[in-house]
């Protein structure tokens, strides 16, 4: 088991109703100039917007609109947000969305208080000092931004999409009622899923395998992922159900399911240069390529994928065979996957096999030209990567 | 599922060497000026005074010594913590210790703050509105005070003990090295379990019973719990073990097993007025009660038990007899218990039998003459309160 540090500052507000507190909670942040930060017509179709500009109207606080973030946020929208934050003297963002809108308003929070180019954060050329405060009001259960010390963001230059993690931009607060997210598409709460599930697997294949507590949450959550995703495909105004799943995605997500032991978030490494080249959604990506990662990278620890296998997906342990155990938690959790209709390959997630020479290029990207590497688990040069992709476009 | 809030801003530092951030914690929280809380030998033999002193020192933070602190604490401490505070313009509580330590540090945080007299906040004749900062180095893994928002003080005037739940109190810091816990007796790692064990208990009997990922996380701990007690027996310096146990403590009382039911504490607050009149350690009157606890209520929901037996205590379900099932899971919690030789009724704890008069005033004392109800899961008048201590004084 390794050293770690657990921070989860965030103040969840979670239920029916929850929403009523957003204009107390950004006061009680110091919020008196805020920029609300929301994508596109969710936001306004659940009235949160004209809610949430009564409630700051009422209370004297002043507020400037930013609308129209989209999946993949990109670097111009975060410029533009820090623009208006200087120009109006902005000192609170809250986020009225799923990871897309949290992700671009916690880059916003950053760049306001640099006076460099915010994309250094993403490029590894610099560390944030500071950030200005976030809170959020969740809508879509999946990245679990709302609770995470993650922010991800793609430059359109070339369809660079990265990542910074950092504590200073986990979100002050964040108002989570499971009834706004009734209304998400059976494919949306499908990627939510699947994003919720990758969080705590990439904890979960850790080279470390001694911090049983840990496992035996993750395990939870995953078992219950599993079985709510099936009955939000039944009923998808199922209370209960919308909100296990609206709280395994921060749980998935703030670092529980990884105390102790080491990440793995090589899958999605691998996905954010297939979502950054393709623009596809995240979670699809990250179905599509989680089998070909597991069954390349397996035997470096058998054991660990026989655990997953019985624990999660409720596989007969074959004792003589772990490796048959393994591959038939592999082909379980892909069954899953194919259940909620999400794709396990290349073909299924674009409708087409990459070319030698794009996955040449995914590869370069994944790995910087070979400059560094990917994963604990097994840890990835750029050749493994190449093969992880050739893998998951032959699959 | 009820609506909740989960707040849990303490920064964890755990593992070997993690005290070595003590110092650079204290300044990161704005302490200048240290009151160093501790309880006895203990802290002093892990080398943890020497430790501390030397590194404020070599920051130029001030600090002042206040050591004695006993279980079940004492207000008559807590005052003279609040006196020494303001004598020496104290703007920081280390407590280096257990729950006891902790919980005296945080009454004086409050007290400090508070121009009447701190026992009014146990005494629910005053809110807390502002508390001193606190940061703690567990040496033992039990009440969960370090991530919790309880404080619990025992009046020496009339043998009062009362808690106070107040997300004011919540520590900045709490720095876990298992490693400090090699050298707790056989008896106290016990106990540390049993009160691990009842902090989710008492928000898993709950008549809330729609929330499945806070119940899949709470049985996990409860497992792991379990499972570790016994490894702990047979070798006390199992690190893993250790860790295990000591991440526990943290998580079964931070709320977490909490998440979208209503608690039950009836138990904790019946074993108060039995370590307030008998100053028995706190989880020895836990686990000398809990069963009588639950026998009594069971029937409210005893699919509740059933679940608890069979995914907590592997107990094979009886479906034709839920009754049975559930009674098997008290009679396995409670075989438990006596394997790690804790007490499962007052003759066991006392080592006497408790008068009639005894068993009327500890009724009349825990429900304040039959004018407060304790417990959800079955809420308990001044009779039902009476009929559980008269149980366990009987079983």
């Amino acid at each position: 088991m390794i050293n770690f540090t657990y921070y989860t500052p965030t103040e969840v507000v979670f239920g029916k109703g929850a929403e009523q507190q957003t204009a107390s909670l950004i006061k009680k942040y110091n919020g008196t100039n805020v920029l609300i930060h929301y994508g596109g017509k969710s936001a306004e179709r659940l009235g949160l917007i004209s809610l949430v500009t009564q409630m700051l109207d009422s209370e004297g606080i002043k507020y400037t609109l930013l609308g129209g973030v989209v999946p993949n946020p990109r670097l111009s929208m975060v410029r533009k947000g820090i623009e208006i934050c200087r120009a109006n003297g902005i000192n609170f963002i809250l986020a009225i969305g799923g990871g897309s809108v949290i992700d671009s308003s916690k880059a916003i929070a950053y760049g306001v208080e640099y006076d460099g180019d915010v994309w250094d954060f993403f490029d590894n050329k610099a560390v944030p000092q500071k950030s200005m405060p976030v809170g959020a009001i969740v809508t879509i259960p999946a990245a679990g931004s709302e609770m995470s010390d993650s922010c991800v963001i793609t430059n359109e230059d070339g369809d660079w999409k990265r990542g910074s993690n950092n504590n200073l931009c986990r979100c002050k607060f964040a108002v989570m009622n499971p009834e706004f997210t009734y209304s998400l598409p059976a494919y949306q709460t499908a990627c939510g899923a699947v994003d919720i599930m990758m969080h705590t697997m990439e904890r979960y294949f850790s080279p470390d395998t001694d911090m049983t507590l840990t496992d035996a949450i993750a395990e939870a959550l995953m078992r219950t992922v599993k079985d709510t995703a099936y009955d939000l495909l039944k009923n998808p105004n199922d209370y209960q159900a919308r909100a296990q799943m609206m709280w395994a995605s921060s749980l998935s997500h703030n670092d529980l399911t990884g105390c102790g032991t080491k990440r793995d978030f090589a899958t999605h490494r691998l996905e954010h240069e297939l979502s950054g080249m393709f623009d596809v959604a995240h979670a699809a990506g990250l179905s599509a390529l989680w089998g070909s990662w597991a069954r390349y990278v397996m035997n470096v620890n058998v054991s660990r994928f026989v655990r997953f296998a019985v624990n999660v997906m409720g596989v007969e342990n074959d004792y003589n065979n772990p490796e048959k155990t393994a591959l038939k938690g592999i082909e379980a959790m892909e069954r899953f996957y194919h259940d909620i209709n999400m794709p396990t390959n290349i073909s299924e997630l674009l409708g087409k096999k990459l070319t030698d020479a794009q996955i040449d290029e995914l590869a370069q990207k994944c790995s910087r030209g070979d400059t560094i590497t990917q994963g604990s688990f097994k840890v990835l040069k750029m050749a493994d990567v190449r093969e992880i992709f050739a893998l998951a476009n032959n699959a």
